[in-house]
């Protein structure tokens, strides 16, 4: 009962083991009934490979199907390989559309057909239908399952169809109440059902005040909509009302963090969907493209630097301040950058508040950059002996602070605008641009000051 | 029906305006019976101050509860001040105990003791049990309020237990199966009820294959067990498993996206908890710790050039790719860290996965190095027409992004270990150690060849 410790779950590897070897089938199923689907996910994926072909053809069709729900894509296709076409079929049936979806994505269109040949027409339509939806909007995270009831309907007859469909009704806590042209204008819970009369019509117990998804909505915006009103399904709905699916909040944990996940690679220029199970060869192909980009945005500082050398030839302890500013501007850019991305996750904006959190940003910039700059102009001058010294690192401190700041705000800002994601294209246009800005400034500042600094 | 659109909102706000002007309380419930609670918040926060009071006085105790769930604390505090002793009192007492928590976080001794004084004795016992739990821990998110049934019941007196207890409900989909000791035996789902012959005995319906969080689990653990099983709640026991609480899926949302934007705000040393309505001084007091610290590693980087004055004073040239050798050097190591620390969010490391990854770690930083190093050998040779600068700077390339990416793997694994959050600790960390080590490096090396390099 509770939650497996790691020694229960190596434990029951060795007894999934032995029951293999022996070709148990029936101490396999034993063991296998008490545990939840993502166990079973995580016994399949510790076992030796030779082990696997058994332990797939002792699972019953459902168990499969839930098998399949825990693992990525490679595994799942790995495991219809194996058990062969008839029950591929019978599995890909039973799954929820959005999961088939999940793993028909980026297949080769061959292989889609073959996979879905066998399958029932409309079971293929609908997901057909799915795939067509855009990346990321509601349509392709919906699932099809779910319990539609007339409005028409007593208690009773709707208790009598969640009976008939009680396998659908595993995942949800609501009927949705549709009208004679299909469109959605009401929801059920079973808690109502539970509460009411059974001859009391559905019309009357109903709640109207429904907030739906629109189909091509963004998954962000969906989860928004889950998290605000603390629901655990959403209706999706097509732009006549017509009911087309729901999300359901297990769909939306996993759309979270997949997007928190994106902001971070992007945000620190990580490398896309790089796990603990990744590749070193793919792996290393997922970040070198960042760190090349980072190599000529390096490039180009050197660059500028170079069109000081004569500046720096006179006075080599410019030098030692370089990684400090350079360091610090990109920072501070990156905080304003993080506040932006990650406030986007529970707020919208308007104009408004950009403009105000802009304002907040720059007095946010002149508090830390007055303050850096007095710092460090007072150790520059204890270090370096140079009172002037001090002057042109603060100055310069202080101006690249302000504009890091700022740089940080309005990009992000500008991107969100026209509705390219701040993450993705504001890392390193930050870094790019402030690393040059504060370079600039500082060797012009001091070159302003070479017969002062010498 | 559809999800409110802006205009919508600021047509709403006008007729509030309007209603709360002219004092006509009907009016005001016509419309606000309409509004999901996170609606009716975000009219109260756009309105203007003067006719907030109003406002608060038109609602119901009902109405404020769901009203205070969707402000943050110090909003939570305005209201409790302008609506009184009284209503306040109500309130809390309304409140899920996990929400009343929340609120009460922080505050002085002294003003919990009067917000909680008019309680009843077994709520007050409540709260404090809940605030004594460590923070994030599942005891600090859990709510009291679900509904327990003895596993001697029939299906017909657990619903009529439900049907006594339907405001507690709202939330929930299961009722929560004790023994004689309350220790906790089953769950029973809304639609196993529904399913049931009325006079079946609990005992054969409901589901022993239970998933429970213990009440010191870590809140991150409590969501990864949500997010695995798919569940839209989870029951929280104690040691003796004694059912203590449960924790629903909307509040593992909420720890989600709170631990996400925590590992952002540790890997970008972003500052913690800054949003949109974050007030300048405190945003500026929360970034500037961690501005300085950068200032202090950058005056260390700068301590060390300062050590090379001399081979930098005959080779002013090497100025030039120092932002390109610690950028980048910063930059592959926080790629692994950033790997590592959102790797845990969905999975558990043994230290054989550690050494795997950590091995991966490596063959990556080798090709990532030797890519790299081959290419800024040829770009440096092609500008700066020098050979042995090509070489210098190709070989520390390569060591610094091999010895950056194992710092970026290690660091934060060990920290694990020793059950430090890897997010906290890593980034300063990491960044002052690549960034001495790839200094050191690139100026040794290009000493050991100074006399070619001339």
């Amino acid at each position: 009962m509770q939650t497996m410790t790691v020694q229960n779950t190596s434990e029951l590897a060795s007894a999934l083991i032995r029951v293999l070897k022996e070709g148990k089938q029936d101490t396999f199923h034993d063991i296998i009934k008490d545990l939840q689907p993502f166990d079973v996910a995580v016994q399949f994926k510790e076992l030796p490979v030779k082990h696997r072909p058994l332990f797939l053809e002792f699972l019953t069709i459902k168990e499969l199907t839930e098998l399949l729900r825990h693992l990525n894509q490679d595994e799942q296709l790995h495991v219809l390989r194996v058990i062969g076409p008839e029950r591929s079929t019978a599995i890909l049936g039973m799954m929820k559309n959005n999961d088939l979806a999940f793993l028909l994505t980026g297949l080769p269109k061959a292989q889609v057909d073959e996979l879905i040949a066998e399958m029932k027409q409309e079971e293929m339509d609908n997901i057909v239908s799915i795939m067509n939806y855009p990346p990321k909007t509601a349509g392709r995270a919906m699932t099809k399952r779910y319990i539609w009831i007339h409005s028409s309907y007593t208690v009773d007859r709707a208790v009598s169809k969640l009976k008939h469909f009680a396998n659908l009704a595993t995942y949800l806590n609501y009927l949705y109440v549709i009208d004679d042209e299909k469109k959605l204008i009401g929801v059920v819970s079973y808690r109502d059902l539970l509460l009411a009369e059974p001859h009391a019509l559905i019309v009357d117990i109903m709640s109207c005040n429904l907030i739906t998804a629109d189909v091509l909505m963004k998954q962000e915006q969906v989860a928004k909509l889950i998290a605000h009103y603390d629901y655990v399904s959403i209706p999706v709905v097509d732009e006549t009302t017509i009911l087309v699916g729901i999300i359901t909040v297990d769909n939306v944990l996993d759309i979270v963090v997949r997007e928190a996940n994106e902001d971070i690679e992007m945000l620190l220029a990580s490398g896309k969907a790089i796990d603990f199970k990744t590749k070193p060869l793919v792996a290393a192909k997922k970040r070198l493209p960042w760190l090349i980009l980072l190599l000529f945005i390096g490039l180009i500082s050197g660059s500028i630097i170079s069109r000081f050398e004569a500046t720096l030839e006179q006075v080599v302890a410019l030098a030692f301040f370089m990684p400090m500013i350079a360091g610090m501007t990109g920072n501070t850019g990156t905080q304003s950058l993080a506040v932006v991305v990650r406030g986007l996750v529970t707020e919208d904006l308007s104009f408004k508040k950009s403009l105000k959190l802009l304002v907040r940003e720059l007095i946010v910039g002149i508090l830390i950059g007055v303050t850096c700059a007095i710092l460090i102009a007072v150790i520059a001058y204890v270090w370096q002996g140079s009172f002037v010294l001090g002057i042109v690192v603060g100055s310069s401190l202080l101006a690249t602070l302000i504009i890091g700041t700022i740089a940080g705000t309005i990009i992000p800002l500008v991107l969100h605008k026209f509705n390219v994601d701040p993450a993705v294209a504001s890392g390193p246009l930050i870094t790019t641009i402030n690393d040059i800005l504060s370079l600039l400034i500082y060797f012009e500042i001091a070159t302003m000051f070479i017969s002062k600094l010498m």
